[in-house]
């Protein structure tokens, strides 16, 4: 690999998204074109939740090796967003209308008790990366933010049409992200493409945004597998009542 | 929960094995039924070898917890079993002369660069919970062992029956497995009982056995999900050629 231009590098960003960002997965398909059953929808509220509820912990965890004030302000509008100033503010708990929207119990929810093991393990290694690895590659993996307003309109737009269960309070939690992920990545593809400034930087920045691709696109494999095809629930996690 | 005596206590161990232990999962009925094609034994192989790799630094890191020599030297030949004495011995090296047994090629296999992120995840988990949890639950995450020679029997047998391209030599893995496995679930059910002392401790082994249980059976879950239906490779893993 060769030296790449700023502009380069952001190309090279870009392409991975394109390949693989988990728009393409069949699961968010079905999903957004209304071919999932309420049940399903369920299954998919109730195991995205465990990701929102622990982006903060990745955020905080990111935020305590930022060397300055400036940076440290910058990145903790993230936590802000998604923790909010008051109790039933904020991402996560927006989150936790739609998973109630769609008619599950706030507390079964917010206890991840049913959630899949492929969802747990998956979040859990974002995290675990974000805590370990340099700071230039946990900056770099929230970059799966630069391909998130396109799969958001969509969603909400094919949400809205095709199912019943679903109002736009329901979808609430996607409308401020619209305006909060181009912000955050703003800020965040800025500070890679001016440190990812040799190849094995550059290199190590396209690994890590692989890396949380494959964290996204992982969780619906589990999803799917489970709720849709085969339809394997794995022992102890969530099954569907027949709503 | 009330205190279980020791016998109910391994009795409650051994009720998750009969719920959850990866015996269960329909991926394996179908392995050891000859129901696979060779490019799906591969995927397995391949998979697995990764768990197999991660074994022993799993187990160092127990053993660098453990106070004492006696047993420090205990949990020691856990490690000797998977990496031998010798370039080409102990159960790693035996498990990669089965994935070439199947076809694959051995720096491929041993790059990890094409296993499944469902795979990794699950793995790490694994690794991490024992660097993490307190001694006794990392103890107790290694009782799976007591369900293995049930599985492995089944599988010997069935892989020979059923496959032209599985020979005894291919599966020289699992023979000492089933004298390994006995010594080691003696010491550790024997360290689990005795020092599971209150309700707490407990309800911590049976968690820490259940969770052991997903991580065995996410991985068969991701295997299905993107080599048997619905088909679903994910961006970068593994494609099988035609064999």
């Amino acid at each position: 690999m060769t030296l790449l231009s700023s502009d380069a590098l952001e190309a090279a960003l870009r392409a991975i998204g394109a390949e693989r960002y988990h728009n393409l997965h069949p699961f968010h398909r079905l999903l957004h074109d209304g071919k999932l059953t309420q049940a399903q929808v369920q299954a998919w509220a109730l195991n995205r939740y465990y990701y929102q509820s622990r982006i903060p912990a990745k955020d905080a965890s990111l935020m305590a090796r930022l060397p300055t004030a400036d940076l440290r302000r910058e990145w903790r509008s993230r936590i802000v967003d998604h923790d909010g100033d008051a109790p039933g503010q904020g991402g996560i708990a927006r989150w936790l209308k739609l998973a109630e929207g769609v008619g599950l119990d706030a507390d079964y929810v917010e206890s991840a008790s049913g959630i899949l093991p492929g969802t747990r393990f998956a979040v859990d290694a974002y995290v675990r990366f974000v805590q370990e690895r340099p700071l230039l590659e946990a900056i770099a993996s929230s970059l799966t933010e630069m391909f998130s307003p396109t799969i958001i309109s969509e969603r909400v737009a094919g949400m809205l049409q095709h199912y019943d269960f679903v109002n736009e309070g329901t979808l609430a939690y996607f409308t401020p992200r619209l305006s909060q992920a181009p912000k955050d990545v703003a800020f965040a593809l800025d500070y890679v493409k001016s440190h990812a400034t040799d190849t094995e930087k550059q290199e190590a920045v396209l690994a890590a945004l692989r890396f949380k691709c494959d964290v996204l696109w992982s969780q619906l494999d589990a999803l799917y597998f489970a709720y849709l095809a085969p339809g394997f629930v794995p022992p102890g996690c969530f099954q569907p009542a027949a709503v």
